[in-house]
């Protein structure tokens, strides 16, 4: 059944529409104060690659007004860049921002990216973990090719991207939103630079500077995965993949059971490889385990199964299903070489401790709106490129349902403590988790499939918990509520 | 269905029957000879607890004359019994031990047993694989009743058992038959002597004698299962518990989908635990994993399946079904602390070279006689104890069908050469293990389920291999031909 969804409760969506531009629509005449800009990034603001000036055409309005902002205030230098800025008054600056970004960006660039090697690719796509690197593409999206508010990648100067990782590295470039870029470019060799400078950019191509930088290697402690690019090339490495292949895209490679926006990967980071994101190797090995959850001792399989009822809020794929046993491969490879212990150092998320002061939604409101909102999305919806979901859904009907583990305020926190933002995981501190967990699980989300009778009694029976605020009354709105469906019937 | 059996091909059935001698039919007179021997053993052969004076009743008569024959010969050695056995003719031995043979056992006696500590009864269950050590029950069945030709335990002077357990270590009694017991002893301590002693003995207990040959200690290499007296007390532990159940007494505790006398433990020594023997904790590690056998990723749950639908004859119990998470979650337990690796050693059974000589049939039958047959029996029937299945059938229609592992020569040639016989394993040259597990699969067996048309097609499609016997023709018999299902349909 699809459950019946609350109006809005705030209107940030239309304002996003607004930031991110509405590339398509051409603007009849550019601002005067465009002409500077159009003498190098071109008429149409579409850049050269030669000389390196970046694409502006079709980048979000929000992002160009602060990077002309930066310039004019010094926090980003360029000597050509920063008179330009500094002679625009600030309306200026916003017509300029705002008229670029609504030329249309021209279509598919990347597409001209050279071959590059496997390990800048799966660096651009997936990261490195082991030093806390998220890839490229997990917030530029699929390709680089930008999303709301974080601009392309694909398609701009190569040298213009390596000289801009090198201004991060240098402190010589705002840090941006949450301090992600400072972060990531903190992690990036001289020569990482150059190759992801290639792998996304055009023209030129940029070579390594000077090690700027070098990144501070993390001592991997404790059980590393095998690398992605080791999957045997035969029948078993096969289904290997198949698991892979789902567990990143599980809604469109799991369609059948999937009932939401997310992937396996939004909770289990770095495609289920990351210790204290828990991951897939250690949980692999933790089952067979009783589960206080359902009362009996659940395999891996069924394990799995819970996390599309309850986390995909989708339907459980059959025992020996393919897609069951693709998963359980890909867990299972991934675990090459651990000890079989259920209780590996790195599985689940790291505790939390119990907070100072108790959990306090407002708080955790404006912890949103400062940490997450960037890329959540300011009403938690989560951000797509095109078709791709690039960020999930935190809340609403595309999120997980009542009866998810991330339902439970504890886990959340723990979860948002280790791990968010993005390659910063740390940063907040504990009572800033703890806030933000509450107030995420404060919003109304897919009834849990075991409902029974109403929401007082399904509280009663899988919700007797401080920790779920399922069934607590939130603004005058009852948390459950709003899906509880049609003649008290179970969902599923 | 129930497949048309063949006529016997041998007699032997009857002629062990003889040999064991028939309980509960008592001889009307003790021959004259038995005089001297009721003075110490009593009047019904009841023996005497406190002089440490065994019981002769319903002990097997071809056991009672070998002894007979010993003491004369002066390999076993007593200052009572030498003089007396030597005082008989041949045929008078034969008469005694055929009259106290036939006198009835008593009931039980080793209810009386006391309580023991739980290492002794371990031991005296399961043995001590890490040495090599089998577990007295294995052969002297449950309770130490007494196996056919293998004479009780339960119920003799305590001090007579120890004497006993001495003088093979001494070399003071003949080996016993395959030299098994004079094997075992030595690998006893004398505190494993004087607590297996007591364990099944009854009257004054016996003490640990001056430690005569302190068994050598084999030095573990490779991963070595936690011992089964860990498995947590817990609401996992008594899954795991099921588990081992299930693979110990695969008939009884698992009944709707054994379809033979087969255990788990038949093929899977030590419960499972023993490196050579398919440890279970290497094979949970191997899975998922792709199988020629069925041309796609199987998982553990399937390739359990598998067991119970070729090598029990059974049924395939559901996924997910509590027969298979009760023996999975047994199987991940076992492996605690193992590393993940589909290759771990000790895995199957250790490969064996080709012979030097193609394997011959007729060699293996005598390879059979002298090696296999004291406890599979003459014509490979295995044996019970009352309804306990002591050792399995070897073929026929309660062994495992033409469809299961151990139907390939070269598993079974390589099984028997490192397990077999039990507790002697390595003893038989690799010659002798080719040619006796030959022998072994040339005999008639349940058809393969996977039967398809007619014997020839099912060689074709499934049994193409030199190693594989299934409808080939042996003694003018079609193997596979036996069993084939009315119709020409599949079995299952």
């Amino acid at each position: 059944m699809i459950p019946r969804w609350p109006r809005r409760r705030c209107l940030a969506a239309p304002l996003l529409a607004l930031l991110v531009g509405a590339p398509g629509l051409v603007a009849a005449q550019a601002p005067p104060a465009a002409a500077s800009c159009i003498a190098c990034h071109g008429a149409q603001g579409e850049g050269q690659a030669a000389p390196g000036y970046p694409r502006l055409a079709g980048l979000p309005a929000d992002y160009l007004q602060r990077q002309l902002q930066a310039y004019a205030g010094g926090m980003r230098a360029n000597p050509i860049m920063t008179p330009l800025a500094r002679a625009m008054s600030a309306a200026e600056r916003d017509q300029v921002a705002a008229y670029f970004s609504a030329l249309p960006a021209p279509a598919r660039a990347a597409s001209a990216a050279p071959v590059v090697a496997a390990d800048v690719a799966e660096l651009a796509l997936r990261g490195r973990w082991s030093e806390g690197l998220p890839g490229c593409m997990q917030c530029h999206g699929p390709q680089g090719v930008g999303v709301g508010a974080i601009p392309p990648l694909s398609g701009q100067p190569a040298r213009y991207l390596a000289a801009q990782l090198q201004a991060w590295q240098g402190g010589k470039r705002p840090p941006g939103p949450l301090g992600l870029m400072a972060s990531v470019a903190a992690r990036l060799s001289a020569a990482d630079v150059a190759a992801l400078a290639n792998h996304f950019g055009t023209g030129p191509r940029a070579v390594p500077g000077p090690a700027a930088v070098e990144p501070a290697r993390a001592v991997a402690t404790g059980f590393v995965p095998p690398p992605l690019s080791t999957i045997p090339d035969n029948e078993f490495g096969k289904v290997v993949r198949q698991g892979l292949a789902i567990f990143e895209h599980t809604g469109t490679n799991a369609p059948a059971f999937s009932g939401n926006a997310l992937a396996c990967v939004n909770c289990h980071l770095d495609a289920g490889r990351l210790a204290g994101a828990s991951p897939l190797w250690a949980a692999y090995l933790a089952y067979p385990a009783y589960r206080a959850k359902n009362g009996h001792v659940n395999t891996f399989e069924e394990r799995m199964q819970g996390c599309f009822r309850f986390s995909m809020n989708g339907k459980a794929p059959p025992l020996g299903s393919p897609t069951l046993v693709a998963l359980q491969s890909y867990a299972y490879w991934l675990a090459s070489g651990a000890r079989v212990d259920p209780n590996l150092p790195g599985r689940g998320y790291p505790k939390l401790a119990k907070p100072a002061s108790a959990p306090d939604r407002a708080r955790g409101e404006k912890v949103f709106a400062a940490d997450c909102a960037f890329c959540h999305g300011p009403e938690g919806q989560g951000q797509q490129a095109g078709a791709v979901q690039v960020f999930p859904p935190l809340w609403g009907p595309r999120s997980f349902n009542w009866g998810a583990g991330m339902g439970s305020v504890a886990n959340a926190a723990a979860f948002v403590k280790a791990n968010m933002p993005l390659g910063r995981g740390g940063s907040l501190s504990d009572q800033d988790a703890w806030d933000v967990a509450l107030f995420m699980d404060s919003h109304e989300r897919p009834q849990d499939p075991r409902f029974v009778d109403s929401v007082a009694v399904t509280r009663q029976r899988f919700h007797d918990s401080p920790m779920s605020m399922y069934g607590r009354r939130v603004d005058g709105v009852l948390l459950g509520e709003q899906s509880v469906p049609a003649g008290g019937s179970t969902v599923h």
